[in-house]
């Protein structure tokens, strides 16, 4: 059988050029929330699928997880998200630690869906919390460490736009408002989480199903824009304050970017108070690129004294491709900052000399064993956009004078052994 | 059923301080091996069965790997170890790389095992390769970067040694030297290969079983302390010519610390020349670190112009337990410099624009929302190794004055906002 060359699908190889951008991302994110004295964490990649049953939400569990059963018999999940390995990790310490904590990791995670614009089995997601701090400051910060990464990423506040809702109004407008039990209250909010993938009609059918002549009240509430649309019977919800409290501490901070959002859902089950979803402003590309919320009951679950999270999460994909639309992407740099072609094969040892020279200096060197003809060897450097070369043959080892050559502009400079420490190899 | 709190078997939760260590030890890596021009990538963690059953080794595949049938029933595996994907990688864009490609990643790999010291199910090996070079001098560099990390980490060339062989000289060994067939000196390999973990008596007489009265001149061979040693049917075989050459070049380049192993053979099928293993020489812990060693046909095995590869694999369990054992691990530093204890509600809105302030410096910054009482806040701060606190009241707010604390040395100085551009955060 011929063996394939392609990466499993829906997953991406990482060639030089893409890691560089992966690691500008990540090291841009790790840099804007270290500001914030949020703290680096990691965990195994794979859980027992327990964690998950909890309160991740059926429908990722059942239909897009990657489960199976070990040799050992044990059923195991390569994680779809990190939330549950942080409070898991959270309540394993709970008499140790001390809180507040900040905390934030950026693990790789694992959904079975079609892959699609946006949408890959493998992800990576930067994930931010903060655990036992249960202020609307909290809150607030949140959104805020939100915002630093994108404005560290050069966008304007024009560019992305905060959308809020909060999960204790949500269960008023499916329980009180619409009169649901638990089980269709829980279907509701599978059906609002839903909305934008597909049309008005679908969905107030969908809705009329489930709440029969409630509809239209969902349907007022869906259509209030501000806090101040809400009916009259929610606005003494302690979801509504929570909002009102978020949107005024947001306001004395100067951000302004920030709007009410009757059907913003988040996808998890584990919320329980204010969520908020970033928003793509450019009318081309209009979509939520990323969330979190609130989660005061999650570390409960582990028959821990419970202790209150909030936090979000901000995929690579999704981020990549606002990076890109919006022009925000820094241009590749190769490791290597120089690159020795070596004309004989009797000055490879004096090359290599001049490599370990030039790395005591601090410079990233690479040398040309390969005994290639110089043009071949300068062509590697030029394709692996090295920006400068040196040419070491005899007549270079015997004075000890060299032209380092910079590919892009051709321009040559002369520079002897003993200048070497001075000479500014910047691309 | 309640939940579990710990991490899955075999695999580690690594809080702060313990990603702390982490982080130290990628970022070490990373900077030795850009020094000599390697570039960083990254794949899937996911691989089709089909890429391992090539040329990892039966015995890995079979019994030690995390397989299964995904839900579109591809037979797929968390990747063991990394050179069958990089290999992978290399050959999909075999036309359009310039070769000689120097090549890193940092992948966690699985394997099933039963957990022991220095062996856990998921570990971090730092991958370091060399592709489309196959002079001798390719080897000395590969064996001079693993040297460069080690001094990096602060080892001196006292406390580890490289021992080498080569696989045509162990293939001479089995077949002409002591007359195996294919089959038996694929079986004679695998003993070798385990000799460290059985006694002599064992270990020859499982080979008196392969190999009859050649048995003799196999311990013949593996009395050989260096090359001199060897028997003169072999000193004429390829592979101890490399190693000659290989010898050679290292001394000419001040590598010392390197020796001749009769019994190395490393694990993986694919190796084809020379194979080295680093050892520490503490007599507490004399065994083999990490290594590595060239594979010339791997690339091929998909079916495009063969490149000749080599390169090694430093595992992060193993070198912990180095680091730690030779006391060179640094310090816990924490992310935030600075923590804000709040004293009163009415000032957390001017303890945020402090810390707006602060963090604008470049300093990192948390702030306490909590409302907890201050000897908690400082507490906090204490247990999680923040260097400085300062306390923010309505005096501070009014004056605009502060008092930051040392921790660790109760030190205080008195500055004021104006100044706080000026004083130096370090722990």
């Amino acid at each position: 059988m011929k063996l394939s060359k392609e990466p499993y699908k829906g997953t991406r190889d990482f060639y030089p050029e893409d890691e560089f951008v992966q690691k500008y991302m990540f090291n841009t994110m790790r840099k804007a929330v270290e500001r914030f004295g949020y703290a680096e964490y990691d965990a195994s990649l794979l859980e027992e699928t327990a964690l998950y049953k909890a309160k991740t939400g059926e429908e990722i569990v059942n239909e897009q997880t990657y489960s199976f059963v070990d040799r050992g018999q044990r059923e195991v999940t390569i994680r779809p998200e990190m939330t549950p390995t942080v409070a898991r990790m959270v309540a394993r310490k709970r008499l140790e630690l001390a809180f507040p904590l900040r905390w934030y990791a950026i693990p790789n995670l694992w959904r079975y869906e079609r892959p699609q614009r946006g949408r890959l089995r493998e992800h990576w997601q930067l994930n931010v919390d903060m655990f036992g701090d249960n202020s609307i400051l909290a809150d607030a910060e949140i959104i805020s460490v939100a915002g630093a990464i994108m404005k560290k990423f050069g966008a304007k506040k024009t560019d992305f736009e905060v959308h809020l809702n909060n999960r204790k109004l949500l269960t008023a407008v499916a329980r009180e408002y619409c009169g649901c039990d638990e089980a269709r209250a829980y279907k509701l909010f599978k059906l609002i989480d839903r909305r934008h993938k597909m049309d008005d009609d679908k969905f107030f059918a969908e809705a009329q199903a489930l709440l029969g002549d409630k509809t239209e009240k969902l349907k007022i509430y869906l259509q209030s824009k501000t806090l101040a649309d809400l009916p009259a019977e929610l606005v003494q919800n302690a979801g509504v304050l929570e909002l009102k409290q978020l949107f005024k501490i947001l306001a004395e901070q100067g951000v302004a970017n920030v709007v009410f959002d009757a059907s913003l859902m988040r996808g998890f089950d584990y919320y329980t108070g204010n969520v908020f979803e970033v928003y793509d402003t450019d009318v081309k590309n209009r979509r939520a690129m990323f969330g979190g919320g609130r989660y005061d009951d999650l570390v409960g679950i582990f028959e821990v004294p419970p202790v209150t999270g909030i936090g979000f999460g901000m995929g690579d994909v999704t981020m990549r491709d606002f990076l890109e639309a919006h022009n925000l992407l820094p241009q590749y740099q190769p490791t290597a900052q120089v690159y020795l072609c070596v004309l004989e094969v009797g000055v490879q040892g004096f090359a290599n000399e001049l490599a370990v020279f030039l790395r005591q200096q601090g410079i990233n060197v690479a040398v040309d064993y390969t005994g290639h003809k110089i043009g071949k060897q300068i062509q590697t450097a030029d394709k692996q956009k090295i920006p400068y070369v040196i040419c070491v043959g005899e007549d270079e080892a015997k004075n000890r004078e060299f032209k380092i050559k910079q590919l892009v502009s051709g321009k040559e400079n002369i520079v002897i052994w003993d200048d070497l420490p001075k000479f500014s190899f910047k691309s």
